[in-house]
């Protein structure tokens, strides 16, 4: 960083031969977390986590970030303090400082993540590149993040301990970064939304579709098929590789989990019904673990609501 | 760009020999703009313009911008539309392609800006650069802005036309552009916050006091001298030159005009009676049109409040 906080804007290298990444994600009180359930370490820690998970997905590596900080005027500075706490400790963990960002009054408090990084030019691993025949893969296991979320609407008492995958989510950074320097992964986007989701986007960017066997989704302690398919915030990377790839066990420090294969999309595209974009958003068959197969219609990820 | 939206993050290339400047500023319903007084175009123009004038205030040139967006479920599709009818406008007019962002739900209208901009390598103008005997500039006119709202506080009926200062500012591009290619600039700020304020921050971070003439200070049509010392979002630009610099009458289209001296900030240390940071905030002196100097407290931009 040549000029952080303190000027118009930041200054920052960009290596030569590389191109810049960049990611903006927005978390909004009653809508991405809660008081009352997220102490505000998690807060600042699941805000960034956010910005540095899209720098994973893309094989990156994250330069800096900004934060944009709306504060309402009664808040506490013990959850501001907090919340910047949780939020260093992850940036230090990563090397990632904090280069700007701007802070003003608001009626909730709203947090706008920003992270640049850097790849090497023509490198950055895009939702568009999977094709016919590869394999598809997750790092991690699914669906432990909303398992915790449904334990909270359930009114239980969850102790938010530091290596919770719902409170203190890690970024997959090493695994993308891995797989993009062996240039193994053909597609990749971070599971943000939910597999169902998230899979459907590299579909649809892709135009392909995608078949996957239910009982190889590696499902998360406390989780089940449905949250794992459907659970979103779990930031683990999804990813497509030629079936001649040989994948190792583990990537990074994660588990890599084949969990099924990419198709061509025109074997769907009459099956479903659709024409246009909802054709690719319904081009995604499981095999369920009676042996027959369904469309998995996207359902995701949904912001939490004060109605719940 | 290379890969805008619709992926993890948006691909950017920055031209060799050239660094990343990155700005972000948070507009928010009430706070920064009154949906009564502000058209949505407006609102839209001015949430972008804020990222522009911090590029320009480096010299950069813009590459992207991006907009992360919360939004009431009961606002209507008609202001959003005018919103980004506004903001797309602006963008258009500089060729700065919307390269991503995000979108939320939220209790009050909240825009986050980032612009991303490029500047050659090591000639960035940053606010440290003022030094003894520099003369002090401004380009355009202050105050025009302020005057405006002055009005709309007052209750007054103010018709945004599109060359209104206050609902349509221009970012000083070229100005900012001219200034840095001919090394005439030796520190930049845009006037957002208010000429005492912004003055002040070029003073604490070059550690140099000003002295300026109060003649001298272009005041905008139907503004005072208070409104062009003290009013805010005027998006000029407040630069520094070596005393024997010739600058011309305009640049890039914009007036300029001197309007001081940079000066030695121990001259003033021992007068204000302060130690440490706030030396410097009060290290301005202004000569009245009575023939009296006095010290100009950095005074500047209020956010809107409700009580108001």
């Amino acid at each position: 960083m040549v000029r952080g906080i303190g000027d118009d804007c930041a200054v920052l290298k960009v290596a030569p031969g590389h191109q810049l990444l960049v990611t903006t994600d927005l978390c909004i009180e009653d809508f991405h977390f809660r008081r009352t359930w997220h102490p505000p370490a998690s807060v600042g820690h699941r805000c960034l986590v956010r910005g540095l998970s899209d720098i994973a997905a893309m094989g990156g590596e994250p330069l800096a970030c900004f934060l944009s900080l709306g504060l309402p005027s009664r808040l506490s500075q013990k959850w501001v303090d907090g919340f910047l706490r949780g939020f260093e400790l992850l940036a230090r963990r990563f090397a990632v400082p904090l280069a700007g960002g701007d802070v003003s009054a608001a009626p909730a408090i709203t947090a706008d993540i920003v992270v640049a990084g850097q790849i090497p030019s023509g490198e950055a691993v895009l939702r568009s590149g999977a094709r016919p025949g590869d394999r598809i893969y997750v790092t991690g296991e699914l669906g432990g993040s909303a398992a915790v979320l449904q334990r909270l609407y359930a009114g239980k008492r969850v102790t938010p301990s530091r290596s919770d995958c719902h409170f203190y989510p890690l970024p997959r950074l090493e695994a993308g970064r891995w797989l993009r320097r062996r240039g193994l992964a053909t597609a990749m986007i971070d599971v943000s939304d939910g597999l169902s989701v998230d899979l459907a986007h590299i579909c649809q960017e892709s135009r392909v579709g995608a078949s996957i066997n239910a009982q190889d989704i590696p499902v998360a302690k406390r989780a089940n098929l449905e949250l794992a398919l459907h659970g979103g915030d779990d930031y683990e990377l999804l990813f497509t590789a030629p079936a001649k790839a040989k994948l190792p066990a583990t990537a990074g420090g994660v588990k890599l989990t084949a969990i099924g294969t990419i198709v061509d999309h025109a074997r769907y595209a009459g099956q479903v019904g659709h024409v246009g974009q909802k054709d690719y958003l319904s081009a995604i068959r499981i095999l369920g673990q009676n042996g027959q197969e369904r469309i998995l219609a996207p359902r995701g990820w949904q912001h939490f609501t004060k109605k719940r």
